[in-house]
């Protein structure tokens, strides 16, 4: 299969370019019975939303996820649910200027070299506006696994190496002054599932998620529980030992991150994934054009961008958990006879 | 599909317990025309073999791969490879009395709960030794990239947080003595790879590898060029530019690890995994019995462990490279009409 | 995967129903590179459209495809091609007293049972309306077939076992005359294709065929070559010599069909498909209601319907086979290294 | 996916050519819980066993498939069952002489021109001892439907166009005699089914199937009810009326085949499979070497061969009947939340 599907059972595929006339989503394989509308959509896409946070970019898009399909009063009825997100702000003159070069840190080079063509207006298929359409379909996911009581929660754990919101937003500023921009690492916490989930051996729950996690824009890395640390660790520090908490089997310590053999141990899943620094910023920066040519490059004044690209992805980060559980929810069901 | 198989048209599908008859796996959409033989897989298979190296487990089965069909005359014919390793010194004894305990770090508990029945024989399924399966295949997948010029290197970078060779060397002396396992670090390059592998938006480059590494058993994280590094960088420091070198676009630095857009940039592929410590070791843990009883465990004197199990991991973590890139190389050709 | 995708790399899925806001279907997997406009594919859809033949429905939708997105500059760019197309004759008031009818030959029955809801408004999901979007994605297929010079013609060649036109036409007055409707055969021919395609075992040409049209509604069969007919004859009248013309090698005949072990052999590709009578006649039917009570059913006098379904199916039959060859050919790119 | 996987939840591999070393089956996605032995994988195999007919062909091979994995106290666990089936009978001499032509009605044409390799001993990965590891796998499935109650009768309906017994033997015989071959129409039933198996659009539940069904070797048709009768039924002579039976929705008449919308229905499910005659027959036959220079072929005195392919057949239409029904059981499971 191609590229822009993602899941087993509960699968999506979304579409659109930047500056298109819409993203979409369909999800194929979700159950009948899940009560969901637009505006439940359209508050998640709401947290992705740019201008709710000072450091975010101004695009001022009012995202607005319409379904087109799959639903009948108001619940899911088995068939495929459509959602499209019109984009209605798709002013490419700002892009114009950067056809006819390579940009760091962007997938205009490597899309030309693989197609021998490329939409080139607002970062085309390669923008981060596709992550619209997995939250979109990430807030069906979310209605799902409520059923089965299991909720998800994201947050912006570090910007630069500061842990601190105070610290953070001082960093931020700073780095908005300097035209730069900056990474983070975001962390993501299920308090409460089932255990058993996930499906050894290649679809372990663990590589489910990095799966899922490394599949957005500007992600390097990933880790579970006390993940890279675990290397620098002895197995006695490591293990976690199970204890018997009032009938209910648990692990004294949680350095796994929730999981054992590949499957959800019911301990809280804990991960944590790392955000390059916006390869969009003000700062001049040499380059080639498409022709090869050096050139310094400067981004023209009026192009949108946001200084830590990680900020806008914790809902983004959130719903793809999300899509990875309501998928490892239905494979369990023929787990058994 | 269940989660044994990997792949999209490069596929396999491993199968077999650590005690039963055999471990084997089957690949599927191996083009026609590659030579391979028994022993070149065989040559793979010993590299993650044991006794190579003071301080792996002491296990002592000499294994043999045999491969049974889609080969006529040295050559791949395009038909199933069907490859089969013996299990020979398949002693359970040992693990009689680890059938009742949960294993602090391991899947017994979670196997359990899922399927409600769990070969407990030297781990079953979710033993180690399915990976000589993928060491076998990605010694096929290693003979279609060597077609293409494509080669993948892994190297242990870290024990323990050490990585010189001396220091790594004592570490695990040291912890071997104290009955003691300790985490690690493996590096993989690919020093030399066309432009535009990968397919966008869920099969980029990196979701796969990802995916691929973290199906490893003990992995515990994965990141990409200077990976969470990135997460404290600036993208002025971050940014890799693009420069002419004789003609040839390349970027002057390789932080992004030879990804852009999901897609290979041609610059050397760079990644890193990370192992936990091995969960079985001879130091006495807590734990509880299957029925929820608390009880001091103890490893049998004679049941076999490896202090890093990052070490016989290496040529492992090379496989999983080998085989994301072939299937990489055959979805590739997709690309244009 | 759930089933509203169809095809491996060239992949297809459909969604909406047919009194909701559209129907559409997302390509994945189409190679960049291929000329394609809205007006070709509406220059199909106008092939299945109603009222171009006096015998089939009413229904007065001036179907009109939208392209959402995966082209630039006219061209396929490899990335999703999004099709809508809009519902514009929703009319559901005739439907209303459906409601609560067990449909004889309809879906609603074992989609209330299997989903426990239903869009019965003009047959929702289950409505031919779905067809629309598989000649819209066929139409993309054609065109990536045609730079192979591929070409796939369907023709009607029975109604209620007539095989003339005048005879044909006089059956489907007196049919619609009696408020009845009409079964029918449609054939398709692929006069030009190259040995190889199809991918054994389970991938034959013939299977990827056969599923794809008995997912079409209302068929009941499907044959390749001489098919059902091969059943009655002897292996020394249906083996299909080998002759050389010119240097070229055929068959002298084509009882197979244009397949040998699954796979095309040079020879026209054949086959034939079955369609039962239109379920939605005037005639009076004896059913059940929802809830179990015997009543009368005739259909309101404003619904529509088509006296032979066959006769509109005959591009989406062509589209179907489409479908499959443009996938044969990209899967066969891997067949050698 | 390459062609050799079957199904999606349930989901097999098999791989292995005809005078290999063994062929053999990988069922990944089996749940757990099902008991089942070698034994009754054996039984069935024995039903396509040669020499339990005295029109099937001679060849001798006491097939014995021993499991391999998957299974541990007598009950699947969930992981992948591996089973194997020695090759016996291996003596290629008699196929030397058939290397360097062109068989007509087999595979070595397409192969070769798709693969530029074929091992023609036996027909290789053509051969029909493919579907030995179907029925195995088949025996599986079968006890995972029996757990639902779920039982699939294939029956040979008729040889040559005879459905009398007597007749069917008496042609048998003038044909053996003939050195001729001839083909046949096998039927299957499965009496009781839940409602709502198959997923619609495009895994509908008559699409599986003739996918299963035309993925077999020499298969040319497939119906399911009254088939290709039906396009010559008016709707009123051939829609199935609702009943009440006792509290019970049934239909009067089943000539849909126990399926609406592509999905069961409840009543019995009806479908019927058409096979040419077998390829190889002892009379001569016209044909080419494989350099395309004309040549009378007959075939060797000690190659064997089965004069209506269809007889062994039965078991193997049946075993594909319960892949597809286990396949549907599971996939069923993800309906409702």
């Amino acid at each position: 299969m191609a590229g822009n599907h993602f899941g087993t059972i509960f699968q999506i595929i979304t579409w659109g370019e930047s500056h298109g006339k819409a993203v979409g989503v369909v999800i194929d394989g979700c159950p009948s019975g899940i009560e969901i509308s637009e505006d439940e959509i359209n508050a998640e896409l709401t947290k992705r939303a740019p201008g709710r946070h000072p450091y975010t970019s101004s695009r001022k898009e009012p995202d607005r996820a319409e379904i087109y399909s799959g639903l009948f009063e108001g619940k899911t009825t088995g068939t495929p649910i459509s959602i499209i997100i019109p984009n209605q702000d798709v002013d490419s003159t700002p892009y114009a200027s950067l056809k006819k070069i390579l940009r760091p840190g962007h997938a205009n080079y490597t899309y030309l070299e693989k197609y021998g063509i490329f939409d080139y207006r607002g970062g085309g298929r390669a923008s981060a506006r596709e992550t619209a359409c997995r939250v979109a379909a990430g807030a069906v996911a979310k209605k799902l696994l409520k059923t089965f009581e299991i909720v998800s929660h994201a947050t912006l754990k570090e910007i630069g190496g500061e842990t601190e919101t105070s610290k953070m937003e001082k960093l931020l500023k700073k780095i908005k002054e300097e035209g730069d921009s900056i990474g983070g690492v975001i962390e993501v916490v299920v308090p409460k599932l089932p255990v058993g989930l996930g499906e050894p051996i290649y679809q372990k729950m663990e590589a489910m998620l990095a799966s899922a996690m490394l599949s957005l824009p500007a992600t390097k890395g990933f880790e579970m529980g006390v993940g890279f640390g675990a290397s620098q660790m002895r197995g006695s520090e490591h293990n976690d030992c199970f204890i018997n908490e009032n009938g209910t089997i648990r692990t004294k310590t949680n350095r796994a991150g929730g999981v054992l053999g590949g499957l959800t141990s019911g301990m809280p899943l804990l991960f944590r994934v790392a955000f390059k620094p916006t390869s969009t910023f003000r700062k001049s920066q040499q380059t080639l054009t498409l022709k090869g040519k050096p050139v310094d490059f400067t981004l023209p004044d009026n192009a949108r961008h946001d200084p830590c690209v990680a900020i806008r992805e914790v809902p983004v980060v959130e719903a793809m958990a999300a899509l990875v559980l309501a998928d490892a929810v239905l494979l369990h069901r023929s787990s058994r006879v």
